[in-house]
């Protein structure tokens, strides 16, 4: 049994708690988070202890942490937690400045301790099944990819201006899982971007709405279409060309029902959110963790890939900023 | 928080196991087997007592019993159950036998528990659905209803000969939606069937493929369509007409991946088995039950829901036997 | 080139025409209509000869007769052809009393001309998919069909009360369907009927909401939901079970649109009317008409398929009156 | 009724001259190729003339003429029918060389005749009721368009090599299709492409993949995805954002079955070739050009759409050769 430390008790933290309350090989051994409140629901819910930082860093039972706090704490908390030795799940990004993922990916590799990224859709089992049946020979070497990739509704203004901006706050997402489905990485980028959504989003100094190119070694391209509203939920598609056809993943619909009437016929909506929407991804997630904690994995999803996502949102906001496709 | 004994450890029992743990209110109290290995098994994996039958009902610490035990002892243990004051969730059926049912819901009236009765589709979010939207007058008043409902694949024919046959054992699920859908008792069945899956079931006196076409008071009719083996899964969809349209649910795919290739296009089929497929309405049913155990909610499937689904599966069979409409 | 005399210039007719005149290898010689302005209407737009029924018969220069008249003049007509030794397409039924098809039928053998009884249906590309597959061996022998067929939307109740009633006038096509796909005769048949969409049907002593149930030498089933009233186009499905999966023929759609808001997503209602829907099966049983002019082909849907599939009208009315499975 | 000389009787004149035949308002005069072969097959399937360009021109009784001879035949064509006071239809391109276009164009007002190209996909009905919700207000103002549009099979290397290339033979129905849908020129273009079908293509100078990015006035973008060989037949899609959500077209498909067995469900390829898909477009351009003729419509795709599509492509090679966004 593990003992786990929860370093952060907010929205995505309680999404974690469950799953490791509900493992029969982890339990919930401690929170730690600065917003008071926040800590002493998720411990009276679980019944798991508060620690500092300093007193799950100190205690010998914590043997894993997952670092669910806010973005720019991660990089500070994965070197204290290597320091200490323990096993880390930390949530994407590691750090919104490529310097400091750099520093800090040092740090973990001196102290060889093995670090988890939660790029929580490379365990979404429809995404990993496009992964898979393309490995298996369904359709030929890979040569186009679109990602599409929109959220329901945009972030408030306050939060954009913290969040790096669109590329390197929600296009992270789909830089790692074009990387995940190419298996390689790219060589060029090119993006254009607009605010259409909420003038205050331009304001802030950031865009909402972007079309994304990748070019890969193999001469195979990808694009990404992102947006911050998309008007119907949680759009959360890919479809893969290759030499002999396409593997497409569709969205994940609110219920199986239709309706159909003089106004034609009617179906449900994608689920709205990515609560529900990665509900089995944050779970096989987990279960990947478990057995990097058993030994029998090494992270699926590491700090290198954590850096070269970040790596390509740097680069895609060059290239905005430029007009020019950017070499990698 | 409310204990709950488990009468019955074997598939069906486990499901519910899962679903009484991870409940807030509800703790897995003990657990009651004939067949020892069966509950040695859970009683470890949950840390729950071991208890004989007559232990549950003569303990004052258990507050309710859900009865997942073999279809033949399910009368005999609602009986002492009531007759305990325990609050009572039971599998369906309650017993193969009208008259048996009968004189098991004498008691279970006399003793005043709650009785509810597991017809665990009536709370799959689907059909459930269906339900609400026709009661929103989505498609005005139900006309024809077509339910079809096939079993990937058929049960031995040891089983076939102690099932109580097609109409009692698989279709009287389909008989309750019906029901449920309708919001009323049907005025006749007309049912005919054959056996073409396995000979053996017609040696064992049975039929493995069956359509039956009920009549309700307001003229509206229900056709239901069975199988024993789909052939691709479990097929479990329902269509109702009405005077502006129609309401459809559709079956639940294993993923939402998608290959086009120059054989055409393909996609997942149906979830193969009632434990995935039924998973969100075993969850939604205990919900219901605990808000019975709070005063909540009274049982919205009742001992007379389970009474009408056989009487109208013994009519069936009539109608099968006799070749003629069955008046009710 | 064949010199095809249109005997009915109404709606039915003005379909054919449009086949008739585009095909090589047929003219439309000639029209006949006791109502004056649709034959002069007919003559004009495709600039042929408006004759009466007489000189049609009289005239050597016609091939072929296309009866798509009023249905009471079908047998008289089929038996004046015959006997001038015209090839006869005749839109379907022969006659709505048993004895009078008998006759008419008797005639044509006397005379020995091919007769084709137009049941579009069994010309539709979709329908045709099914039975061409299910001979391919998809889904091996062939245990359970459904039916959907439901009108748009009722005709006036003047028409039902010479309609023959919803089981002559509608359903025939779906027991023809039901022959055709499954090869074989039944041997069974069961009704049940309501009069739900318009009260005045139900006065003129008709059902306008129907199901029926037949059984095949085989064991197979059939089952066929029928409505004179949609109410979001023609609906028109069917779906065949067998041994190894399932084939099912979905509706053809009124475009490849669909709208995706926080409503919902919504998609085009069926083609809303059988000239529409069946467009390309009026093509192809024009097709295989010239095929019989021209010697290749002897008629797929003869005397005796129209015949077969008013017995089985009947009988279903029979079943609906006395509340029995009517043995065949 | 309007006399058509057809100028070109290859693959695409023959879809033309069907539509020419049928249309109630005109007739096939006559048909001009330098393949005389071809010119007589056609003049006997449809009992028309034989002329030379010369003839063409000459003659007072050719109303209109449609070009549908090869592409660098196309501005002299033009220019000709111009001058000798023809209503003129010509497929795209208008020459492969802008400053020939320019200066066709330029006679094409100086002579003040109907030039209409035809974009065939404009009148495909599917494309245009995205247009059509888009202008209802279905899902607000524009944001993000993706088309989707791949070849099932490459073409010969040797027509490669004078195709004028993947952006100005292929996409250029794309572009044209963007500008259409979004009622904007974009401001940008970039693109990338890679040779991945067939490396003689490659060798010929061309690519066989391609992404296309555009940006509008109003910041919206759009995005096109080309291959020559799709590996599943004509892929013709598009999804269009907006502010309240999403208008899509998808494919149509060779048929409405479905097969479920135990390898999955499995429905059938989109239709396999441009002649099928857009049938229904090719009839509605014509009905188009008739309006024309009788003065009813001006042409809704001009010598300017032709050439602005034109000059889409030529950018799209000079930004996918220099590796920059092109500003337009």
């Amino acid at each position: 049994m593990y003992n786990v430390a929860l370093l952060g008790a907010g929205r995505i933290g309680l999404v974690h708690a469950v799953n490791i309350v509900n493992h029969p090989e982890t339990t919930l051994y401690s929170v730690a988070d600065p917003y008071e409140p926040n800590a002493k629901k998720m411990a009276e819910k679980y019944g798991c202890k508060i620690q500092t930082i300093e007193e799950v860093m100190a205690d010998p039972n914590v043997h894993a942490v997952l670092i669910a706090s806010a973005t720019d704490t991660h990089a500070d908390l994965i070197e204290l937690s290597a320091r200490a030795g323990k096993t880390i799940f930390c949530e994407k990004p590691i750090h919104l400045d490529m310097a400091r993922v750099q520093e800090c990916l040092k740090v973990v590799e001196e102290c060889n301790v093995p670090l988890f990224i939660g790029f929580n859709r490379r365990y979404d089992p429809q995404f990993r099944q496009v992964k898979e049946r393309l490995q298996q020979g369904q359709i030929g070497k890979p040569e186009s990819l679109i990602i599409i990739s929109r959220d329901p509704s945009p972030p408030p203004a306050a939060y954009v201006k913290v969040s790096g901006g669109l590329f390197r706050d929600m296009a992270i997402h789909d830089f790692d899982m074009a990387r995940f489905i190419m298996g390689e990485d790219p060589v060029s980028v090119y993006a254009s971007g607009s605010c259409l959504v909420n003038p205050e989003i331009g304001e802030a100094g950031d865009i909402d709405t972007a079309f994304v190119v990748m070019r890969f070694p193999s001469g195979a391209m990808a694009t990404i279409s992102n947006t911050r509203r998309s008007g119907y939920g949680y759009d959360q598609r890919l479809e893969l060309h290759g030499e002999k056809g396409v593997l497409t993943a569709k969205n994940i619909y609110e219920d199986s029902v239709e309706l159909w009437t003089d106004e034609g016929c009617k179906y449900a909506k994608p689920e709205f959110f990515f609560l529900q929407r990665y509900d089995a991804a944050y779970k096989a997630e987990w279960e990947h963790f478990v057995d990097i904690l058993n030994g029998k994995a090494t992270p699926a999803t590491t700090g290198f890939d954590g850096m070269q996502a970040l790596h390509l949102a740097d680069k895609a906001l060059e290239s905005l900023q430029t007009g020019k496709e950017v070499k990698l």
